[in-house]
Order: C-alpha cells, then sequence, then structure tokens
C-alpha cells in the first residue's frame, strides 16, 4: 500500500473495512466485492501511476464512479481482492466553451454538477436520468447511459466528442481535442464507451452542449392501443420539426399502482389510460415561445393542433394537456415516482429490453400471460420513442414472491425478447449481473470478438473482473 | 480460381487485365492496384465462403464499394495480389420501415438509389456528399463518411443503427435489428464503422431515415469575418430550433475561381464577399410551409428575422436570400461546381482537415502566408459548422507546381492543424493516401491499440493490405 499512498496520498488509501464499506456495496446492496484498499486518485497522471502500481503488485482494478449502476458494474466481482479506484476526486469541470458548445470535464463530475454549471452559459447537458445527482460523467460514458431524453438528443456515446483515459498499459490516450469530425483509424472513443471500465480507465471528456429551450409543453395522451404509439410519435415529430423531448409510457397499472403508492399525486386523466404516453416538446425558437392569438405559447397551440387530428383519427381518446409549469412538473413527478412505487412493493425485478419499435406492441401481449401464469405483475414504463422498456415485475396480490419463479419468468421474456430481435440490456449495461446472461446469449462470433479485443487490449486482465465478461 | 467461381459463378470471376482494369484503378487515377482476380459475391453468404475461400488460398482481399475513396482506399496496396471483392451485386434493398423510419439494405446499394427508394415513402437518408450517386452505403460506413449534412444528422456512423458483416474469421455476425438501444458488451458496429475494410467486410445494415422537409429555405451571407461564424452558427440553430441543415463557407477567392471556370454560375452577392457562407434551413413542420403575413413562407421570415439582428450586430455585412427554389438551387450548383473548379486548374493537393471550432479563423490566417511562401494558392470550402475545411491549393498564378514544394507544404499545415488540436483526416479517412502519415502522426499509444485490434481480429492480415495501416 505504500506505493499507492506515495502516489495519491495516504488520506486517499482506504484500507480499514468500515473505510471501505461504502465503496464495496452497490447502492442496491444487492451487489458487494472485497478490496485490498480502496484508492483516489485526483488527477490523470495519478491514475496512470496507480495502474502501473496495481499491474507490478499484480491487483486487479474496479473503476468506480458514482455507484449508482443498475446492474452490479460499479463494485468488484470474485476473485482475488485488488483495488476499486473510486474517481470521485477527479471532478474539475476544467472548461465550458459558449461558442463551440462543449464542456471539457474530469471523469468524476457529477452529472447534475455539470448541468447546474453549463446553465449559467445558457447551456444543457441534455442526459437525465434519475441518478442523476449522483452518477458521474465517466461511468455515464462507459456504460453508455440513457434516459428520457435519448429521442432526441441521444445515449451519452452520442453526446461525447473525446475522450481522455488510461489504458492498461498506463498509457495515456489524449482525444479531448473535441473535433466534430475526424476519421485517423478505428474509433476508440466508442470502443471505450460501451466497455464497462473493462477497457481502460475514462479520466476525461469533452461532451456537447445543447442551448436550453426557451419553452417546454408537456401533455399526457391516452393511445387508443399501443400500435398507435408510433403514428403518433412520427406525427409529432414532423409537426414540430423534431421538438418531441420525450415520449413515455405510462400504462393504467403504473398510474395506478403509483397513486395507490402516493395519493397525493394526481392522474393526468379523469379515466385512467390504458396505454398513456407523456409527451414532452422543448424549443429554443422565440416564435415558439411567444403568446399566439389564442393567448397560449405558440409551442402548446402547435401540440394542441397536432393532436387533434389525431384524436379524431381515433389513434388519441383522451388527452391533458399541462397549461402552467407546475402542471408540467406534476407529469414528471409522476413519472419519476415509478421507481419508487416499484421498490416500494417489496421484491422485485426490472428488466431493461429494447425493441425493434414495430415489435413492441406484440412483445408486450406476449409478455403479460407469462408474468401472470407466473404469479407476477407487471409494473411497466418505458421510453417508448427509443423501444425501451423497464419491465419490472412484483408480486400480483396475494402471491407470495418465489426466486426461482422469477428467474424462470426472467428467462422467457428475455427469450420472448431475444426471439423478436431485442436486447436484454438496452441501456444499463451488463455489469456483473447480467455476464452469465450474456455469455449465454450474445451471438458467438461478437462474444470471441469481444474477448479477442479484451485479451489484445488488457491481456493481463487488469480492469473490471468479474464485469461483462462472466466469472464461470 | 476455380474454387472461388463455385462460390460466385464464373461470370462473377474475373481475372483477365481489361476486365479487371476498373477495379485496379480509383477514379482519380492515382491509385493504382493489382489484383489476382475480382471477385463479385451476390450475397452475404457468397461474402462469408469467399473469405474462407481466400483465406485458405491465402490471398489477401480489399473490399470495394463505388470505388469513390478520396484516400485511395478502394484499390489494394502493394503486396502479393489478392482478391478485389466488388460489393455492387449486393444491391437490393431489403426493407423500407415506414412507421420506424428504417431502412436495411445490402452494402452494395448506392447512396443515391436509396435516397430515390425512401423517397417514395416521404423518407429520407441524409447523408449527402458529391459521389453520392455513386458511392455505396457499405463504403460510406466503412470509412465514416460525411458531407454538407452532418451538421444536423451526423456523419454516416450516427446514421447507422445495425450492421452485418463477415469476419476475416468467415464468420456473419448480424446486427440487424435496427434497435435505438443496445448496450450488451463492446459496440462491435462502431469499431467496423471507420475501419476502413480492415476488420471486417460490412454485407448489410440498418440505417435512419429523417422525415423529407416540406420546406427548405437557402441564403448567402457575408460575414464580417471569419470569427463571426461560431456566434452566426448559433444565432441561427437557437432562432429555428435547430433547423440549420447546412453551413458552408465559400471564401471570396473561391467563388471567383468558380465563376471564372464557369461565368454562367452566378456570385450571390454584388461584392464577392470575403467570408461567405451558404446557409440552409430545413423543416417538416407545416406551419413553418404556410404563407404568413409577409406573403413570404414563414420559415423564410424566420431566416431574415434572424439575420437582421445580426446585420445590426455587425457580424453579417451582406445577404442575399433565395426567394425561388432555382435560386436555392443555383447556391448549391455555386457549392457544387468547387471541385471540378479545382479539377480544372490543374494539379491540386486538398487536405481535409477539421479542427476545434473557435481554432478555425487562427488556423486559416496562419495557414495563408504558409501557402503564399510555397506559391501555391488556397482555393478552400469548408462544412465551417463541423470545422471540417477541404483545404484545396493549386499553384498560383505565373508559378509552377513542385511536388516537392506541395510535400512541404501539406506537412507544413498539417503541422500546424494538429499543434491546434486538429485532424489530418476529418471526413475522408485514411485510405492508402495517408496511411504513412497515420503512421508518423497518430498518438503511439493509440497506433498500438489499432494494431493489437487488428491483430487480434485479423491476424493473417486478410483484409485491406495497405489501406489504413503503412505498408513501410
Amino acid at each position: 500500500m505504500q506505493k499507492f499512498a506515495e502516489i495519491v496520498g495516504v488520506a486517499n488509501v482506504l484500507t480499514d473495512a468500515a473505510d471501505m464499506a461504502p465503496y464495496l456495496t452497490d447502492w442496491t446492496g444487492a451487489w458487494t466485492g472485497d478490496a485490498a484498499a480502496v484508492v483516489r486518485p485526483g488527477s490523470t497522471d495519478e491514475v496512470a501511476a496507480l495502474v502501473l502500481a496495481a499491474r507490478e503488485a499484480e491487483l486487479p482494478i474496479t473503476v468506480q464512479s458514482g455507484n449508482t449502476s443498475v446492474a452490479g458494474g460499479s463494485v468488484p466481482g470474485a476473485g482475488k481482492p485488488g483495488l476499486v479506484l473510486s474517481m470521485s476526486r477527479l471532478n474539475r469541470i476544467r472548461e465550458i466553451d459558449s461558442a463551440a458548445r462543449t464542456a471539457t470535464v474530469d471523469a468524476g463530475v457529477v452529472i447534475e454538477a455539470l448541468q447546474t454549471a453549463t446553465a449559467e452559459h445558457g447551456l444543457d447537458f441534455p442526459l437525465m436520468f434519475g441518478a442523476r445527482g449522483t452518477a458521474q460523467i465517466g461511468g455515464a460514458l462507459a456504460t453508455n447511459a440513457g434516459g428520457a431524453n435519448v429521442l432526441r438528443h441521444g445515449n451519452a456515446r452520442d453526446l461525447c466528442l473525446g475522450i481522455e483515459a488510461v489504458l492498461p498499459s498506463g498509457e495515456v490516450v489524449n482525444g479531448l481535442s473535441g473535433l466534430r469530425k475526424d476519421n485517423t483509424g478505428y474509433d476508440l472513443r466508442h470502443l471505450l464507451m460501451g466497455s464497462e471500465g473493462t477497457l481502460g480507465i475514462i479520466t476525461g471528456a469533452v461532451l456537447k452542449l445543447v442551448p436550453t429551450p426557451k419553452i417546454r409543453a408537456a401533455a399526457f395522451v391516452a393511445l387508443s392501443e399501443m400500435d398507435a404509439a408510433l403514428d403518433v410519435l412520427n406525427a409529432l415529430q414532423d409537426a414540430t420539426g423534431g421538438l418531441v423531448e420525450a415520449f413515455e409510457w405510462l400504462p393504467r397499472e403504473t398510474v395506478e399502482a403509483i397513486r395507490a403508492h402516493d395519493p397525493a399525486l394526481r392522474a393526468p386523466l379523469e379515466d385512467a389510460a390504458e396505454t398513456g404516453i407523456l409527451v414532452e416538446l422543448a424549443s429554443t425558437r422565440p416564435d415558439d415561445a411567444a403568446t399566439d392569438e389564442s393567448g397560449e405559447a405558440r409551442l402548446q397551440s402547435l401540440m394542441l393542433a397536432t393532436i387533434e387530428p389525431l384524436m379524431e383519427r381515433g389513434l388519441i381518446v383522451d388527452g391533458f394537456f399541462a397549461t402552467s409549469e407546475q402542471q408540467r412538473l406534476d407529469l414528471w413527478r409522476l413519472r419519476e415516482a415509478v421507481l419508487e412505487t416499484i421498490v416500494a412493493h417489496g421484491p422485485f425485478v426490472a428488466l431493461d429490453v429494447s425493441l425493434p419499435l414495430s415489435a413492441v406492441p406484440e412483445v408486450l401481449r406476449q409478455a403479460q400471460p407469462l408474468a401472470e401464469e407466473s404469479g407476477l405483475k407487471p409494473l411497466l414504463v418505458g421510453h417508448l420513442g427509443d423501444g425501451n422498456i423497464h419491465y419490472a415485475v412484483v408480486a400480483a396480490p396475494g402471491q407470495t414472491w418465489d426466486p426461482e419463479t422469477v428467474r424462470s419468468f426472467s428467462d422467457r421474456l428475455t427469450d420472448l425478447v431475444t426471439a423478436y430481435g431485442g436486447s436484454y440490456s438496452a441501456e444499463h449495461g451488463i455489469g456483473r449481473a447480467k455476464a452469465a446472461t450474456l455469455a449465454k446469449r450474445k451471438d458467438p462470433a461478437q462474444l470471441a470478438t469481444m474477448r479477442a479485443i479484451k485479451a489484445a487490449l488488457d491481456p493481463e486482465s487488469l480492469l473490471g473482473r468479474g464485469i461483462l465478461f462472466s466469472e464461470v
């Protein structure tokens, strides 16, 4: 440990069990690991020096950002206890370039902290998910995180113009020029993103920023049926020139469960919608923010004018339009209460699946009886515009939670999803939770390619033991 | 050759020198290569069988799409003559899904053919560059091609949701589900894109489509100075909610050269602009296409209303607004005449550089005397919104073209660009033309990583000999 203390200072090498504990259990409590030490570097150079020292000492490294992984990817897997490398001290916003609309940051910057800082420049970093107050940029990039705004702004990888990283060799690759275009060889940036800390340690990034909208308009609409969703989304996109920021699915059962959990939250529609959608538009156009002849902001009128003919066509059967900022925020409170509602039901499993957009309705139809047969109640929510459904199940009323039955249900649901060309990890990544699933289900040629890349770039398997690749 | 003929049919194995000739010289005439045979597979299975047979016969493979590479990447490099694998027969549009707004295509589909087919669905594949009438999807993806619309819709890689490819092992990886989100392991799609056919042979792809705009508005504006460009672009983006489709830089010297070459083309402004910008907006919004109180389409009025205050602020000093479709097309004729104007000047070299947006003016200022000292006249054009400048030079009037001087100038310009964090290949790739530059200039850690990946995935160096990696 002497060597590590020389690099980061003795205060930043934790070896006492109590000191290490917060770093060795993830936020769900389900994933724990062992470590010889938790080290907290304060610079890229220190990360590079730690990597060399860890190789020398033959200690595997697990990179930990905000420890908010929903796949157990932030705590070390089984095997020889090594180092947990906490990125939290690498939390400097290096530069915000208002003209180029980019931010250059340390990997340990918390997403919300960046959003607060860019807001002062009239800019936003549009990666929006529940854990943004804790999750860090580096973790979001390493797992290619998603969220509610992917529809418009893309996943984490789409928001990243450049990466600085320390390779398993201890070398630092500096890709922080922030170029919009660079076709000089293999794209190591995109390889590191989504590699979950198994090929390199992301220490810095250049991120795209977008102008803060001048106006937002939100509505909660009831679709006639799931199959109407794509028509409605496309109509909204065309009518608004691509201003749809969110298209979040909240089915009747989920809204009812939220209201049972927290009666203070209001259902937006009097008759709970079988297929409810929270739609949000956002625009930077001054003319969209201006009040029009109807007395509403133009963007509101545009939303209404787009939805009216969809109601006439029978695709939408009911709608609530937020006419104040408070009403808009209330819709989002409903959306953001989903997770706590599920957690309050007791044991649950949440599958993060994605599907080709056109296959979503059919897969949901076939999944319902699978859940019922297993004595499970689905509590679903979805980033429907991306074909991404968070398929959570809790014990159905009067049923007990049987882990074996749940595992079997999960397998059958995953079978169903993959049969329709879907993914068993849309935005949460693999981590430790799905490493065995990946080993079993990934196309063998692709898995072999992944293993070949891992062996080529990290021959000693220094990084991310137990993460992504199955330990068995 | 017997084995290959069994796979693709005897008519699709060319060994006669005259038959092979069109495949062994690129469109510029500058790059030539040798081959034992040109083979033309008609299906993914045939590609896979050819790869196995070529391995068996120890014949390297060069993949050739539309043979429009501007970096010599479409014809084989030095070494043992092998196979040129022409993708032209793999030209089936497999499916256009209007609801999901995706197209699934063979890699050999010509870009313009796809655009024609999607137009019938009211959709566009927004990859827009000069060679689109010949260039194929597979080549565009393998080189991560760019063009005039990258600003809004991204490079080729941003338009691709999935890839089918044959690996050097002969295995087929099928990633054609068209998922918007899939975080199951390393992103092989992004690794294959930009690998220029050196890691796998792209045989099919799922591509994003966008709705065809209802209205376009174009203008040619004269900036007060280069430094005003980002302010103008940002103002346009904010005022239009991100509708800027093109922001193309045409400096005075280039416009004058175009007009000298083809006097039928009109200069849009009476006083040729020192720093001219072709701006195009495009919108799918019906309200943008509707005529407003001024009698113009609303999008036209929006452009005017945005530019007026920029003129008052002195950022824009003159402007021409296309008020008819003919005027708009004339502006694009001017833009698209750049290449033929340069070619008409005799020998030229065109560097494809990109820069951090804020560094563009300074680098251009410093480059000018370098060109003058070398007896060269720059004829520039740029996708300025992406920081991408095509820096072409021809002999200055009264000067002779000296290849050695030009090489030295190219080196100095590349030094300058890299000193400012820029790239020596923004969108054209490396091919054979820049393989030595890559070997010399790429950060050693990144180059070593690229070589390790190449060795891991293509240990026999079957694919793309002489391309990307320097032969020396």
